[in-house]
């Protein structure tokens, strides 16, 4: 079949908005229609050449949500019709990574999904011409129909809007899930967030529907705060009006440190105040940002050897298929919001244009709308 | 009262033999006749100079075992002819420390501690002069006789040997509590510890007790191999014999990555050797060495963000009152062993040589009896 894509021909180069060749199904696999998908920051890492595992030419986008068009052979748990969140991590429930539920890192399909190839190592989509274009993430968003791994998708309610739940498909899971299925925050605690961008409020969200009594943001643009504090957000700190050094005023802030710290920022030098200002004997710090390619996280070990704990997260510590349709009941429950954090909608032609408020910093998140 | 000494009278010199003046113990305070102490690496990290907290003169010991001959006003847990191991963490029950179920690091008298005085910002000790000499780790083991707080002594059961579990007072209780305390290792975990000396061959046994199926040790010095698999290890890694880099070595060896790893060398370089070698996903990384001042560890954090956690320990995680009487129950009952590790004892006036078997390389443990 064919259907319309925006192809990221190139690094550095817009996406371009095209008629491309699409494969059907094949055994294990499934047809989605795109309803909707979010512009998330790591589409642009790859886009912006930054990533050195970016495949080109691709399709990018791994924050969708749509409908099952059609299933290849052996599949079982979708039908058509079914409405469906694109899991970037799969859950096959029967690798050695399943089956500890100390992690959510299913390796089922990993080697091919980072060739930009399905399972069976070849790509579904390809230029009119017939050359072939690669899956990204195993999902590839950007296509108003993409072929997934029954494994990487989340089933959800029907009732729920798509231009709201796709963000479900990244950024508030990996927030919210950084705080639940990583920290294990416990009610009454006290938590830092640097970062207040796309996955930060999502983070203090998260913190908010955890019970946090103190939900610290951090944060050199003082127009975050407004959105934050509607997340939860107790008390803001601007880095650039901290007059000395930004970890013992944190420290002094939280009374000692704080119980849990995060990064949402992806700078490593931010990380390390993350982890320095989490409390002595029992203070821990999730790194959920993506570094630039070769940065290194350094601190003293005694900062370790006095009791705090440094580890990080991808997609929040959820396992898509389980935990995906759980967020997306707490949205339709009122539990969590997402509605401000979509700031901008557009049709996939304006896709660039979600790029751009992206690096101009005015939008949240951007959502495309087949 | 006078009483006899190793005096360390000031970085880089040997210690000095002397009678000493030492008060009696005032509220809440424990007079001790000391009948063994170890000679640990943290007492020659200070008599060094390398400690920048380290003070002088001081008398140094912290890994001890004796009996008490009296008591101050207040003390309700211990009396005359109790036997007790000196705590350099002590356990208040009652600091915000001690209600936190995550830590051990009592804060009742650190500032006291850190200083080198009682909890009443004095000493007990001085020259027959009359000068002052200053208390160490809140313990002074390399004196016949020394008075501490009544929190920062366990009492032990009265059959054990003092020249055998003075070494529970320090690197038996640091290597084992890592392992249960910290890591709180699994029925059939792998594990990788860096480093065969007194503190990793306790981690070995930890890991033994714990019920680990492999136990990988690490160590330059084909000489500690027999030892170490006399302790529970089941593999061998001289990193000097492997070919190319030694972390994917490791991997390999371990399928995938160890559950758990453990730094005993204090070297920032194989700290990070010791969290890359655990498992993505899973895999945690407990440093207990202790590094130069100044040193730093680094990672690129996308090890974290894969699922391995770093984290610390500060005498294995134990509360001293509550924990080491159970392992001196443990060395009794004969679950764990201590001896083979004592490898040299000596009295009081032949100190020294104890530190210089220790920069031989000859010692496992040297233990001073009084």
């Amino acid at each position: 079949m064919r259907t319309r894509a925006a192809v990221a021909i190139e690094a550095g180069k817009p996406l371009e908005i095209m008629d491309v060749n699409l494969d059907g199904p094949k055994a294990g696999e499934v047809l989605v229609e795109m309803k909707a998908t979010g512009i998330c920051h790591t589409d642009e890492f790859t886009l912006s050449g930054a990533d050195p595992e970016g495949l080109f030419p691709a399709i990018l986008g791994h924050e969708g949500a749509g409908v099952v068009v059609d299933v290849g052979p052996g599949v079982t748990s979708l039908k058509k019709g079914d409405h469906v969140i694109p899991l970037y991590t799969p859950e096959c429930r029967e690798c050695e990574y399943c089956l500890n539920p100390k992690t959510n890192l299913c390796q089922a399909i990993r080697s091919t999904q980072g060739q930009g190839l399905m399972p069976d190592g070849t790509s579904r989509f390809s230029t009119l011409d017939g050359d072939p274009i690669l899956h990204y993430m195993g999902c590839s968003t950007f296509a108003q129909h993409s072929v997934l791994p029954e494994i990487a998708l989340a089933k959800v309610r029907e009732d729920a809007p798509f231009d709201k739940i796709c963000y479900i498909g990244c950024g508030v899971t990996t927030g919210i899930g950084a705080v639940i299925n990583t920290a294990k925050v416990e009610i009454g605690s006290r938590a830092i967030v640097f970062g207040l961008g796309g996955i930060g409020l999502n983070v203090i969200q998260g913190l908010r529907l955890a019970g946090a009594d103190q939900i610290v943001g951090v944060d050199l643009n003082p127009s975050k705060k407004a959105m934050a504090e509607r997340f939860g957000m107790t008390d803001f700190v601007n880095p650039s009006e901290v007059e000395g050094d930004l970890v013992p005023y944190l420290v002094d802030l939280t009374k000692g440190g704080a119980d849990y710290t995060f990064d949402a920022t992806g700078n490593v030098q931010v990380m390390r105040a993350a982890l320095e200002s989490a409390h002595k004997g029992w203070g821990e710090s999730v790194i959920i940002g993506v570094a630039p390619a070769g940065a290194e996280i350094a601190t003293r070990p005694f900062q370790l050897v006095t009791g705090r704990v440094w580890r990080g997260t991808a997609f929040g510590g959820a396992r898509g298929r389980t935990d995906v349709p759980k967020i997306v009941d707490w949205y339709m429950d009122g539990k969590i919001e997402i509605d401000p954090m979509i700031t901008h909608t557009m049709s996939l032609d304006e896709i660039n244009t979600g790029f751009d408020l992206m690096h101009e910093g005015k939008s949240i998140r951007s959502v495309v709308v087949y």
